[in-house]
């Protein structure tokens, strides 16, 4: 059984460390809450950049002796940018570290709790808590046990399933508290992902709008095989503002790179599947060599048809709206080679609710 | 105001009046409450086939003088098949009667009130369950004010809008709970609807299973030109059993006429559109002109198209499985002529929840 105050703090940090998604890559968002005698001293969150940690933060201005630390991750044991946070909790004289999750980073990766034990505090593990930690930091985890970040694929389609007519309009399918919500996805990831046929289509920002929040913008991904993305877009002009990564695939025009590279862009090179398209692990893995945690991709359909088939996909959030399209209208996922049934990609459904005008569900990969 | 004793008994009567729904064709499905002295003194609700009527069955077995009757619909004024029920509640002794809605039907239009009240009974409108009741007769007001029954067109698709693989495998992409909402939707509806090609297809009985309901079974109506259905198909070997409605064009092989009519069809002629398809409107009204005022149309995407593209859909029921299929995929609505958003038919949400692993969305045209 866990203590309940042991769980009503625990689910503070928690509430923490989500203010740091999007916000903190290359490092994991945590949160710690600082207990003493009953009464909360200190509080803290893994600040924009990722630094200071969560535990710093909680730790700054206040004198933790003998108080109980709440934390969602096992404090870091390595000498990083910033000293461990393992030493802090014991120079700061905490008494009893509680966590629900291990850090799997190899740095780290349980000795955390060794040093913070060795320098006399009590640490307990929350099991109870270990599943929501894991969902909190499910990028994070991803990225430091496969090598890959965290993929949301967005569909916003009409009644069936089409992400734009035939002569290409797609703006708007989907009603403004929808689009909000876009906004307020991409805020909580470390990057807002499409193809190169999106963005020449639409010539989008790929910003975070309208929230009134300071933050962190993503980083905007193209995957743009070719660098064939015109330098006068809006994407290219707004490249030294906002970050702009191009992944592309190795042979492309040295004339084009340098022209990119000029106006601001950040040039990945990807592998190549055998049907000459950017490998999409290969760029998923581009990504987290770079950092990144938590991708959130907006199609189009044939890069959302090139993850799903891959198994690429972690979270699918589908916005559907009240029109009717047609077969004519361009399709949400395209061609994907799926013989029967029992070969398609395959979602449970997590939550369904009205946005708006139009209906939101959220699935995740049915594991077999 | 209305007075809330009023509202309590029209409720109830209304919950009567539903269970008729798909039962009672070519009637409206009535409710009604008897009440005196604040007691329930008799219930009736239309019965299957139509006959006996609301009023009647509630005054069987029941003394009624001075009783306050609630029914969901104006009484009857003229002798049909049944005397007309103002006179058999003005026989009884009924002292008050509460409507909600004047019966359109040329026949009744205001003539069951008037000799209501020349036979001594005080009629009361209430006017706060005039929508209500209109929802509940919906297929019934359509069909006596415009000549075609309610259409309610049911899509089950991949979270991208397809109704099969590319092969044509769709059995099964929801899953029991929503292949059982779907025979609850077919049995609160006079027929059910499809096209040759679903027909052709998957084929399907069409019936009411599991219910566990001693139901009238909807009337299979099938949209299918040439008559070109199979005579060996489960439609063909049932329709002695459950009613089975070809509708084809006026000229059509004479032999495969007299063929499925020995097979126990009933064979509809309809007119055609410019592209040689049975005209969608005239499909309908030629159902209507057979006493159906309620369509459930379970597809296929041409189907679907059609009645889309003429505005020919009153409720758009959406299920949507968590499956991705991909553009190879059969599209839910087939090819529509939409140059841009504007043109899309439109529809606003009603109702959306989860069913089983499934998600439904209930839509209704939006009116401009
Ligand atoms: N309603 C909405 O929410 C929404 C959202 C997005 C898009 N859309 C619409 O969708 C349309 C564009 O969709 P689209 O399918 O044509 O384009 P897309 O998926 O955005 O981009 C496809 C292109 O991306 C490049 N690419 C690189 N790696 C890839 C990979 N692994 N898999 C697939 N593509 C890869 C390929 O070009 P290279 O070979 O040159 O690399 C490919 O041609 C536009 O009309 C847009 O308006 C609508
Ligand atoms: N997942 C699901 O819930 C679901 C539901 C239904 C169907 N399906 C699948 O859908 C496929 C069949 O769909 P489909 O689009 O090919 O066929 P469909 O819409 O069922 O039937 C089309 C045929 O109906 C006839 N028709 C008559 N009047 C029409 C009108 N006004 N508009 C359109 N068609 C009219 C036409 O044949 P004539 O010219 O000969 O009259 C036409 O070829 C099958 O693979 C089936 O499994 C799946």
């Amino acid at each position: 059984m866990t203590d309940l105050t042991d769980a009503h703090h625990m689910r503070h940090a928690l509430t923490l460390a989500r203010r740091g998604l999007g916000q903190v890559w290359p490092n994991p968002a945590v949160g710690c809450v600082l207990v003493r005698n009953g009464r909360v001293i200190g509080r803290g969150w893994t600040q924009p950049g990722g630094r200071p940690h969560a535990e710093a933060m909680a730790l700054s201005d206040t004198d933790a002796q003998a108080a109980t630390a709440y934390v969602t991750l096992e404090p870091c044991a390595h000498h990083g940018k910033t000293p461990p946070c393992a030493e802090a909790l014991i120079a700061a004289g905490v008494a009893r570290v509680v966590i629900p999750l291990i850090d799997p980073d190899p740095r780290v990766a349980g000795k955390g709790v060794e040093m913070l034990r060795a320098g006399g505090v009590q640490v307990d593990m929350l099991p109870a808590f270990t599943a929501e930690a894991e969902e909190v930091n499910a990028g994070f985890l991803l990225h430091r046990r496969i090598g890959r970040p965290l993929v949301t694929l967005k569909l916003a389609t009409s009644l069936d399933g089409r992400i734009a007519t035939a002569s290409g309009e797609s703006r708007w399918i989907t009603g403004p508290e929808a689009r909000r919500a876009v906004h307020l996805m991409r805020a909580t990831h470390d990057a807002v992902m499409i193809g190169a046929g999106t963005a020449r289509a639409d010539d989008p920002m790929l910003d975070v709008r309208d929230l009134g929040l300071g933050h962190r913008a993503p980083v905007r991904i193209i995957a743009d095989g070719a660098l064939s993305l015109p330098l006068t877009g809006r994407l290219a002009r707004t490249a030294k503002e906002i970050p702009l990564w191009l992944m592309h695939r190795a042979r492309v025009d040295p004339l084009r790179q340098d022209a990119w590279t000029q106006a601001g862009a950040v040039l990945h090179s990807v592998g190549e599947t055998a049907h000459g398209r950017l490998d999409p692990l290969g760029l998923l893995e581009t990504a987290a060599q770079a950092g990144i945690t938590r991708v959130f991709c907006e199609g189009g359909g044939q890069l959302a048809a090139s993850l799903l088939s891959a198994g690429l996909v972690d979270r699918l959030v589908v916005m559907q709206a009240g029109l009717g399209l047609g077969a004519l209208g361009l399709a949400a996922i395209a061609d994907m080679d799926i013989p029967t049934l029992a070969d398609a990609p395959c979602f449970t459904l997590h939550d369904v609710r009205r946005l708006g005008g139009d209906t939101l569900s959220e699935w995740r990969p049915a594991r077999p």
